[in-house]
């Protein structure tokens, strides 16, 4: 009985060394922003869905700021310079590939290619095949045709430029996704030829090179054309940004959310909702954001890195990031909430309210124009209109804490480092410096006078 | 001479029994919101303006929820338990339904479609044919298709299943939606059987009974396919949404009213404009809204039940909730008004304040970060910056009166319940919780101390 | 040798007179607005652009609204009363027309025309022909068919209901848009007859005239029929909105400006951007904006007339007018900035914050709810939370002087005229009326005092 034969190991190599001169930026095309993340992290993301064992990224333009940005990727990186085609790219990739390997090629600038419709490629590569990426397009102008025989068989692909009138009536195109094993891809690299127009060595000849030798080639047509499309522009890069944005509105949708409009979501990074939640139009959700059951998130609201509570309504125009917020909660309108902002069951943030790094009990309240930070603030606390949570003595930021059922007055400042007793009221007008009592009045207040014979100033003529 | 014969009086079933799994919702699909109503609410709406005289409500998944939110509505409720099938549900619905009506069948979940459409149905019903709304589609797959023969004459309705391939070529469909004379309806949906493969009472099966009983079968296209689509997931909640709120701009459009554009304004309510409204981008309307002459609306404002006068301006990001807004004022921008807000002519309110049931006189004045609350404001008083009229005793909330052309100084406190003077001026800084007298100057104010020696703080290692 | 043929001037006539009766307006069509300005400013601009030495507008309805609203543009008004047709609305110009010059007749209410589309027609018309824009329309249906001969030649144009069938099938139609000889079309207008069903001269019969008179007429197809588009009712008008808008940020894009989402951005002005600039969703730009290399700007927020340095950040619900930002700024969320805040490099305006009239010197921080106006505010300056600088004293604004490394404690009043010394530090919750001393503390503030015995209110029944 023989060994059982092991199957060959996915290594994904990402082409990322153009410049892509027409995005007009100071920065390499790969690292240009899609649903908040760089187009490249876009595509190791596909290689690590598909189990690559080792993904190989050719830099080239911009290379140590790829680098960079990428230092915690568990990817290699080697420099193609200078750039002579796709499969000069893949060339220099090759000491990075293991022999026994399949590789895949993907591209940086091509990033919605999903990862279900890459596995047949695999597959296919690891029974020994030539596997090509291919898509119909209605206007194939352009991209470089699939003939193939009558039986389906791929023949070759003929260059737009050098396809007679019946071939450029082909609508099946090159994608430039290939996969492939190891040994083969790296011979047939290492054996491409420059002689064209551009001097370049194109990885496409490849395909000319396992037909020659009888090495099987087999294309897949992508259902979707969407997804192999390329960035090369600004206006692209936004169209791939609406497909993004679409494809995870529908997603949210499948899963039973309720959105007001799918065309006014933007999410970049993830949501994740419970039941019967409701998003309504022109929210922007970053990083990692949890909405338990029966969520409402108001117009224009803006959440990064938040966890909302089963129940909590978020009113609009709210800013809340790196917050947690309790179950029932009320947040909004116009509330901003930073992180480290912790909110009980129950708590109500109104208009004009920021919370930082602060804890808010069960039922506390803060409704109106008040700042609260680097605080402790106890259950059921009302924080009155205009309290400032003085957290910044010039040069430190110090804590306060308030006990369960204070109350403070309008505009009232709180200096810290400070305690406030569970029950204490402090009056409207005060700035206290130093513990107040728990369950009694402290006032800091001056005695209003009333002057005689004052008169208000009148409008000078250069007044406004 | 004959006696005058009545019309038939127009009985509407309305079908609300399914539980809408694909919704994936704790609650009923008929409630599901559409323009900020249930789906259910549409429907019932229809009828009512179909003059229906009687409205029965098939309910079942959720039946107690349904009923409790209509617990307010003029319709009959009657229980569908097993719910074994559209006819099955009629059936329950036939104690409700006198002989000598017409009945109209609609679908809880069919909420597009206009009363305008219904009215030939209900004629030919009332003229003792069955009737059915039809739809063309371009691609009819998976429905009933509509038999006629050369005439145009309804022949009979063709399950998909069931269809030949001539017939699947028919674009015409069977909504579901028909109008009978009640009594004839009644005889036929008890009539139904259920020797199908679901073992269901489909009430589509009526057509037969008709033609085979010599009732003339009358079906009527509509002209939009919108109208007739039916929500059975999030997603196509979502397009049916987007179809109302386009339906509702173009009518504000044909009104005259300025869109800056038209997919980006949300109506869940009734918005009634005046001549030369101008509505920018991505404002949302809930209630009952109403815009005189010449407002002008900016950028994502939020307003629910409030009424605007003559000229007024809402500057961008405004949340305006139960308020009353004179001629020629100014709000916002990021002004929010709460319930029994009240405004004068000319009044201002400016960026970060709040008023909330406070009345304010003409030419009156909030600018800058002021809450005002449970007042009464005079005109052409000036209430400064930071100002908070506290309202809110920790237990009660009192109410402020001010008098004509008083002045608040910044950050000054009103302690509630007081009165403030006509003309008078409150000093900066100060709380005041006594009367303050008209036309003079009332300060409460700390003098000044400056401390020699002290040190500003230095930053800590750990401080931040 | 010849003297040199000097090229005729090119004289725009615009016709502005019609009442726009749909658009259920108090004013006249040609003032409606398209991205921020009136109709009639886009044809005028155009005009600008092809160089012509002279505009005559002729107006009619709201004649006088027109002109004031356009009494500062060069160009010269003529009226038309009563209105009798497009022909005799030419004629009411042809005083302004000097016969050597050509004549290029636009409408008030076809915006979109470009000048590059017009050049053609202007060069025919000094040519010595009659120039006509056309455009091909898919739904020709309506429109006055241009009928050419076997080799392209223009025979005449046939209007829709004198069209036979074969002239129906024509998808070219005319725009009334054209150019001629002045001498020849001040003929051709005055020879024009009204002897129609409307009684009306309508302009397009001088191309019969010219073929009668064995004058060339040219047809130039517009490629866009975007561009030919006119505004007749509110829908319409949002209809060129949006391809107004989607073709500046088309404009954008190829520049290299990142857009989140092309179909949500307003521009109504002139928006200039250096390299890498970001662009989220939902902004409005008004006026002249310009944004610096590397300038993000987050969702919703509206700019008017405002300059941004080089690497800063506008985080989300901003309002931006008549600012100047330097480099490396945060701005927001919620800030507003208004005419003549002028902030330095690093400047840090944080939420509920407003500044007004006032210079914040390089690193100055206001991070949280205050007022800064009629200021000028030092370098590193922190103004504290709540921080009021009160410029008005009833009747008089004043300005405030404070000193770089200043620090203003919370909820601070800073009563203008004051200054406060550099390095100064004034306490939490003081309210200072006179000149505060360099580098010390100064301190306003009451003492606080607990009450013993006082019993927190009780809530009364009646009690909210």
């Amino acid at each position: 009985m023989p060994e059982p034969i092991s199957t060959p190991a996915l290594q994904v190599v990402v082409l990322a060394a153009g410049r892509g001169t027409r995005m007009r930026s100071a920065h390499p095309k790969v690292l240009q922003p899609l649903a908040g993340r760089p187009l490249l992290a876009h595509v190791l993301d596909t290689a690590a869905q598909l189990q690559a064992q080792r993904r190989v990224v050719v830099v080239g333009h911009g290379a140590a700021q790829v680098r960079e940005r990428f230092a915690q990727a568990d990817a290699q990186f080697c420099e193609q310079s200078p750039q002579l085609g796709t499969g000069h790219a893949v060339l220099q990739a090759a000491p990075w590939l293991d022999d026994a390997a399949v590789v895949l090629v993907l591209y940086g600038d091509v990033p919605l290619v999903r990862a279900a419709t890459l596995r047949p490629l695999i597959d296919a590569a690891r029974a020994g095949s030539l596997a090509l990426l291919t898509v119909t397009l209605p206007d194939p102008g352009g991209y470089g045709r699939i003939v193939r025989d009558a039986a389906g068989q791929v023949l070759r692909i003929v260059e737009h430029k050098d396809a007679n009138e019946a071939e450029r009536t082909i609508a099946e195109v090159n994608t430039g996704i290939l996969a492939a094993p190891a040994a083969l891809l790296k011979r047939w690299v290492a054996a491409l030829r420059n002689d064209n127009a551009q001097g370049e060595y194109y990885l496409t000849d490849v395909v000319a090179q396992a037909i020659a030798q009888g090495v099987g080639v087999q294309a897949f047509a992508s259902a979707d054309p969407d997804e192999t499309l390329g960035v090369n522009d600004r206006a692209q890069l936004a169209q791939l940004e609406r497909i993004v944005q679409a494809r995870q509105a529908q997603v949210l949708l499948q899963a039973g959310v309720t959105l007001a409009d799918p065309a006014r979501i933007d999410i970049r990074g993830a949501v994740t909702c419970g039941q019967d939640v409701f998003i309504d139009v022109g929210c922007v959700f970053e990083g990692q954001v949890e909405l338990a059951d029966g969520v409402h998130v108001g117009p224009y609201a803006v959440l990064r890195d938040v966890r909302v509570g089963r129940g909590s309504v978020v009113q609009p125009f709210c800013h809340l990031d790196g917050a947690t917020i309790g179950a029932q909660a009320q947040i909004g309108p116009f509330a901003r909430l930073r992180p480290q902002a912790t909110l009980g069951d129950g708590v109500h943030i109104g208009n004009f309210v920021e919370v930082k790094n602060a804890s808010m009990g069960q039922g506390a309240k803060a409704n109106h124009l008040s700042y609260v930070g680097d605080a402790e603030v106890g259950a059921r606390v009302n924080i009155g209109a205009g309290t400032i949570v003085a957290n910044y003595d010039g040069a430190n930021k110090h804590r306060t804490v308030i006990g369960d059922d204070a109350h403070t007055g309008s505009n009232s400042v709180l200096v810290a480092p400070i305690t406030v007793g569970a029950g204490a009221t402090i009056g409207a007008g005060s700035t206290v410096t130093r513990a107040v009592p728990a369950g009694k009045l402290t006032v800091a207040r001056a005695r209003a006078v009333t002057l005689e014979g004052w008169k208000r100033p009148t409008k000078n003529s250069e007044g406004s």
